[in-house]
């Protein structure tokens, strides 16, 4: 789970469109929904473009997926659509707020395209969906490969 | 759960983005799901964008949440967009597949701004993760108004 | 008068921006301001492109002229467009709100070129001041014709 | 009742688009309606964006509302629209052709997002009907203020 | 043989573009010319565009082709375009006049892409052209199949 | 007949897009379908935009109508557009492929207001078609002024 | 002859580009042009869009031509575009500098479409061949209606 | 110091956005700003353009410098741009509030690229701020010309 | 003078913008006018892109001036606006109608930025204008130069 | 203070555009006149939008306010947009030079919409210019809430 | 190697952009540094697009690779592109100049989707490099062949 | 030599793209045509636009040239732009594959305009050839000064 720019800042940014709870908060729901799905799952928080990317370097080959929450890198970075598109491992976009029903420049999304799916708008529980998103794409594709 | 125009021609409609599943058997396992989570669920089809808003509005009251798969009219029909807008039960907006990852038309939704949120690009899965985001989301809004 | 999409949702539907009359109420009044100015009325509601456009067939030769509300269809619906040129019968736009003042998609409408004029914003009295727009262009047009 | 610029040339002035009454002819008929409806009308005509605003601005306490034809000003004059939001009294944008049918240019109303309302089309009827608007929603402010 | 919205409206709407002949007189010609190059048809006219749609999905391995006249839906209806794709029967796409020499919205087709081809501007002959055209596409695919 | 730019590469250009007939044999089966029809053509090709224009202005007064397909020129030769525009005799655009299904810059027609016709999508039966649209349309002309 | 904003400054503003020729020095060649061709001519300048226009107004049937250098006004004042085509005297679009080679927004005219024509580029000597222009302009017309 | 169009009205208009004091009371503090800072300064309230040009004009070479708020004209008057490129004296842009918070259309200013310098919301300290900016951008040109 | 594309057509070619003399005609008149003001001038014609560039270049150091009237490469053919640029001799761009009273994509020259000035819309006096602003261009550079 | 990507350069980065000073030596400038204004300033710059994040994030509820001069982040960065929004310690931005009179792409601020205001164009004094603005709204904000 | 339309021109043409080297001259390096790699090269030089088109369809199966510098019909002429597209032999744009350094038309290019590589900005050297790479990319693909 | 994001992924990351050689194999390569030519080089790779700009900060008189491989940032990084305008060293624009052949989103390139050059498309030996372009411009600029 890679929680983008500005995301270490919940639960005292703009509760009315975030919420209240802390980023440390959410994460104890993912680890905990993580381990009632029999998964485990690591997360981290980054403000940088570049430990982003070098983040889902990372991950190719040694996770089975991973959750990306971009921030406001949704919008404009192609490097982290890059990264995304050099990997193997399946990335699922994940947003708290619907960048739909806010400012227009939130509309584009130009890491969606190289994404598997997206899931939006429902606060915290997003995280807790998009887990449960990649499990059944893993096993979806275990079954086809076997 | 509302589906929306082409979607009765899955199955037979280009597999390679829609998948094999028809829409009968989609729709077992959203029931079936449904029952698993204790929720109930009726689902219909339509390819007018007339009979669209009469679903939307005759939900309005009588049910806790819609899952509407709008198909194409996502991308142009303000009318649905206006139906949602105009009844106070929360709509989640579906699609089997990645929009983002077809069509440059496909990129624009303009429901979304009136959605509470989207689940997109995981197939029929999408509508199983739905059901457990409505799920959550109605729980969410108990719990506060109590 | 014929009611365009989301409009038998009045009195329910976003009331800060609408009103609080019920569709029927508004008709009342439209009834009893047509008698009022010797007039007689028919009104309608649709949420179907297709039954808007049968409607405004229907009034061609048959009625001195068409009040048409077209919902959210003012936007896109270049069939209602095609409608309103293929008949004779002249047709005024009208609006509850203000489109102008509300989002960016409805300030353009693609009806109002082929419509003989609109009345926009004043609530309820949008449709008496233009049933007697009505009166008015009709009077004129028998004055010039005979 | 403030004419915009090039009004003063009604009667001669692309007659085919705007009648063949001057404006004399038509400040009359705005006069003798507003007698008819037991209102008091001041008529002026200003080719200037600046007296315009002055008028506008000489308006706010002393009138009950303004009827505002901004000619050409419609499409450009921002000065203009910050005029209309300055101040409290209610003023209606009124048009004696139909600007959705004419050139391109005509078709975005800077003004509008400010204004109460619309009444654009019917010849000099428009102001005729915008006169009893203004009437009928002054009536509406005064009961729901009593 | 679909024609889509309006085009009942034929020899009475506007006939400086689209002509005299009726929508009878122009299907009795399509019966003769298909009679003449020994194929059958059916024609039918609808207003809607979920029904446009259900007749496209009818369609699908029951006739060799289908003759498209999408009205003004040739210039939005993202649904109608989804049909066709989601159909194997080759679509044609026919108009009476030449939409570029029209209003610039006219110029945009969004059906055009997943179409056989088009044929714009031959008035009545659109229709026989295309009944030809139809007959060798389909003579075509048989020979490089067998 | 009038071949633009390129079109004597076919049958070795992109033949998943253009076919594989080399352009000497679509000229053979224009030839003998005009014989079938009793009209007499001319075939030429281009790759210069002056000497299509030359070609356009010597058709003027001497034959009864020219098939264009003016190849890449169809998307920015304004000069070919005022060609067909200065001369009486009417044009018919004919392309292969359907432009509508290729690159973006494609969808734009720059010729296609001034023309009568369009034909697009079939391969060398567009030709064909387009012949046959010509020779109706010459019928119904002289038809109209005797 | 109408010289608009800011031309009261030639001579001292940015003489690279307007020249060092002060508007006085200007005007008297154009009187002593004029004189030459025995015709007589009057020289104003206007900061103000509403003087502009009221000069135009008041030339209407008073004189046999305008020659305009709109100065900025060129490129958005459509009250000045209106008050030309309100009236039937024709009017000549003057420039000293070429707009088209300077900023981007100075190459578009919102007055060009209702001029008789332009000159640019010639220094003082654009009004000089203006005069020239009305001039020929005139004579073709009083030999047309003689 | 030049206040544009419509800052008579401050304290009155939208004080949410201008603040509550009045254009009497800010001048009054600029003046007593000014003493301070050992400056004179004079000024004037314009609601038309040309006036404003008038002003700008006459500041040349009798003053040091123009602070100058344009208001709405910011966003479109282009002779006014002109007119500040047309006088040696440099000018400050000033604005109470923060014009890019606000509407689309506050985004762009036409002025801008002629400007010495922008300072921008601080509500009446944007004019204490560029009578400070004014004084060391003449005391750095004194100093570089000695 | 070089003439562009399709005016060999004029006195045939819509006459109603382009007037009723032929180009022979008009050459007769440039002659007759170039003699009386005492210049030399030589008239051709170029249908072809790469002609009118041959012929720009070979006009660098033998002649004074070129009036080039580019028909519709005016709009898009940047390589004629490389030859401009690549030569020293002075260009006069010259139309025959006001381009700016026309279809939209007239509305913008990309020669014009390269070229000294520009007279339009005044039919064939637009070519004899064009010699005497040639002329008077001239003379202020050897005065300058002298 | 936060100094953006490239100020680091200063002194010796494009002189004509940014002035002969280090960035040291306008730190030095900003220190002595915080220190005349009795307020303590630290200053850093970074080239990095993470570590500018971080640097914004860490003065939240530490600083009084933060002068911000984003560099080129200021056109695309809108993850430092969000975390200006995330805290709420106001933030000026500020420019040495006027980004309006430069290259098109640094007339967007994407930056803006949430900064307390703007001071543009005055080399380095644009810094202590925004100390004293950030003065003033401070004790404004005090006496406010006191 | 071709050299596109006002390459003639080279050595008098804006020498500040293109150098002082004329055409022959650049032309006798490229046949020096060809010998030197043991390769044999031809140079014609077109200003016309039809014979840019016929020297490129003359040029498949007959050399190895073709070096073109399209000049200005880089920014329009898709009848080149498709020319590229319909030979097999490899080809590489090349540019004396960096057009993104240069006017904003020149910035798009609409053949390089269709050529191999892009070598621009070094002058005369950017031939002898782009030799260097024909060189290269055929011996790997003659090595990836064998 | 720097590369950018995500180069380090080559040899992985779509070889159908980016070819099959790693980032180390291709560094060796150009340490060895650097050895050729008498040239020597440093290779670093950066994930982080921070760490990108540092280092052409450091390249600045202590190099003769850098090659950059800007990967995705190319397309938005104007701080890159920045940094190499803010460079007295020269810097040329490599990229593996053809920008102009993908995705529309490459074909713009914010660090263009201030690159001396750009080599694109010839895999591992666009470096190579760029090492060469380096070479030969220094040797010029030296003959140059001396």
């Amino acid at each position: 789970m890679i929680h983008g720019p500005n995301l270490d800042r919940l639960g005292r940014r703009e509760p009315a469109i975030y919420g209240n709870l802390t980023l440390a908060e959410i994460d104890s729901r993912i680890v905990a929904e993580a381990a009632a799905l029999e998964m485990s799952v690591r997360t981290v928080q980054h403000n940088s473009e570049g430990a982003m990317i070098d983040e889902l370097h990372g991950a190719d080959g040694t996770v089975d997926g991973v959750l990306l929450n971009p921030g406001a890198f949704t919008h404009y970075a192609y490097a982290v659509r890059d990264a995304i598109a050099a990997i193997a491992t399946p990335v699922i976009e994940v947003h708290l707020s619907n960048p739909h029903a806010r400012e227009a420049f939130r509309r584009e999304s130009v890491v969606a395209p190289v994404c598997r799916g997206t899931i939006a708008g429902f606060g915290p529980d997003s995280y807790l969906l998009a887990l449960r998103a990649l499990q059944r794409a893993t096993e979806t594709e275990t079954r086809m490969n076997s």
